[in-house]
């Protein structure tokens, strides 16, 4: 036996672990990490290339440390799509909306507090809370996946958490959740003790219903976090961000790295938000594709959970993860969550998708024969 | 009064704390945090641009999330300049050395477990102690500034730290450690408890003596920790990396965040990687800048810490802040680290460094008249 992870001091809890993470495998087509599947148009690719050769020019010092120009730009594109006003100090950015997520958690969880989520639910949220410290809480869902609000609002009320993920549209179900169901989990948050109700909107702008940014007015205890990796086109970029009263992003900067955001970071989300409008053509795009997905899965005869996102949950199956297999064999890449009789597929191009349809309706009627 | 941090359910030990981070003031001489005065060079900026705009193309996808190529090249720097081979699996990267030290923390630290440094050292190491709810033990030095190799050792004996942190040089004294001292230490970490010693060596590039990068052969609880900022010029692109056993590498992919280094962070650092020599170049100068502070500063009568790093630390003062204020009001940007008696100043640029010198020079004036 070589030397190993378990021969190193790490923690008890760490043992055995394997790190998270999608199969990142070499397919024709990839549908299995809710990417956008439209390159940035090459406009944006030049003015990204022009604004960090500018910021590189000044690489030598350290970036602005609060991230004042991107902060209020996000601030702007915020108002301008929620029609809600928000501006530099409700808004902060970290590396991706993990980090948002580890930098709340380690502001307001943490060791001896505790937080939910109602599962099945973007997995990030436990893990991250295991890497904080913070105990994890699974809640519940209702059978079709929508979030169960008495039984909800019982599993707060008996635990008492310290914080409460809502993740609208969810992921991997691609479930909305309506505003009347976030206010009373967030009056039922502050009734059970003081605590946080973090709303996580990575796929919001796919929607068919409003952001519920709106909600943070008055309710100092909200939180709407966000992330550029879909709606914007730029996994590859890293950068979430979140919407509050000011006194949460004065709290966080309390437990960020200081000079967390790179100044070529910075530069990049800077050029992507001068397209919003282009990137957000695409989006209406992926809207339809997604639509398409829906009903063409239910006319093959599948099942489908009710889409928000940019992607849909499809069943039941007997065994899921052989038939992602069967799927993988045919040259398309989906995604097994782990949800039991289910599988998640991103919305990708037209033709994307025609390659997963085509596989699914061929796997129909194999069945059938 | 308006609702603020300690309003919110903060975790108690954050309440009534403030933010770390010099403060960012707009003076003509900026010599407070260490950075490297020279701008990258010209081609340098080109080929970032070109590499990013590459990048960008593929921005809508998840960047790769081993970060493979970049790793690779980090580990033949490595190897180039300390004549000990390593290679991909031994090496690690992140978003700047203080992520590489919060993954380290959160794997082999954490709550109920603990880390010593000794003090005054990178003031980061307790903070991120604190934020990853490791308990943090202040060890000694001698009155010079070295470390009290009895002292440390007994307090290892009687602490059982789970985390060791070696800084050399060390910052904000400059000291170096000599490599008997680590190897004394790390002996002493493996009587108390098998226990991970982390050398950061984020100013090596800049000291007389050599790397202790060959002492991770054989010591798989070895962790050499270094960064970008300084030497090669790119304080502002924050990447960290570390080199250590590969089962060091692996297991800190158990708390890494999925995609924690973004896409265009990867192709700037790469780009920064081919241009090794030129910026290695700008080293010399600053070490010789170095030596220029310290003869001078011992010439004007202050004493000095022998120095290894890009900055001196120079006293002694009765009241340190008032000294920091006056070299302020002069236009010249220095650091108080709140070691009593003492400042530190970064190598800048010849002129920088007159300006700075012109001060200090001008206040021994004002003393003695």
């Amino acid at each position: 036996m070589s030397f190993g992870i378990d021969d190193l001091p790490v923690r008890d809890e760490l043992r055995g672990k394997s790190p998270y993470g999608a199969p990142q495998l070499d397919v024709p087509v990839r549908l299995n990490t809710n990417e956008n599947p439209y390159p940035l148009p090459e406009p944006l690719v030049e003015r990204i290339a022009e604004r960090v050769r500018e910021a590189a020019r000044n690489l030598n010092r350290y970036p602005d440390r609060d991230a004042v120009e991107l902060r209020t730009r996000l601030a702007e594109y915020l108002t301008d799509t929620s029609g809600h006003q928000v501006g530099l100090a409700n808004v902060w950015a970290a590396n991706g909306s993990n980090e948002v997520i580890q930098q709340l958690l380690q502001t307001f969880g943490g060791p001896g507090r505790t937080a939910i989520g109602f599962e099945p639910s973007y997995s990030m949220h436990g893990l991250i809370a295991r890497g904080t410290g913070t105990g994890w809480i699974s809640g519940p869902r209702n059978e079709d996946f929508t979030i169960d609000l008495a039984a909800a609002e019982k599993a707060i009320a008996e635990n008492r958490p310290d914080v409460v993920f809502v993740t609208t549209p969810n992921n991997p179900t691609g479930t909305a959740v309506p505003p009347e169901t976030v206010l009373a989990l967030y009056e039922a948050a502050q009734a059970a003790k003081p605590s946080m109700v973090v709303v996580d909107e990575a796929y919001i702008e796919f929607s068919h219903g409003d952001s519920l940014l709106p909600l943070i007015e008055g309710r100092p205890n909200l939180v709407v976090s966000r992330t550029m990796s879909k709606a914007f086109g730029a996994a590859g970029l890293r950068l979430g961000y979140l919407a509050a009263h000011p006194a949460v992003v004065d709290a966080v900067q309390l437990v960020r790295l200081p000079y967390h955001l790179s100044a070529i970071t910075q530069a990049t989300a800077l050029a992507a938000l001068e397209h919003t409008k282009t990137l957000l053509g695409y989006v209406e795009q992926l809207k339809a594709e997604r639509d398409r997905l829906v009903s063409e899965l239910l006319a093959t005869g599948y099942e489908v959970t009710a889409s928000d996102a940019n992607f849909v949950q499809f069943g039941r199956f007997d065994d899921a993860h052989a038939v992602w297999q069967q799927i993988l064999d045919r040259g398309v890449l989906v995604r097994d969550n782990g949800v039991p009789g289910w599988l998640r597929v991103t919305a990708g191009t037209p033709e994307e998708n025609d390659a997963f349809l085509d596989a699914v309706r061929q796997l129909k009627k194999e069945q059938s024969a």
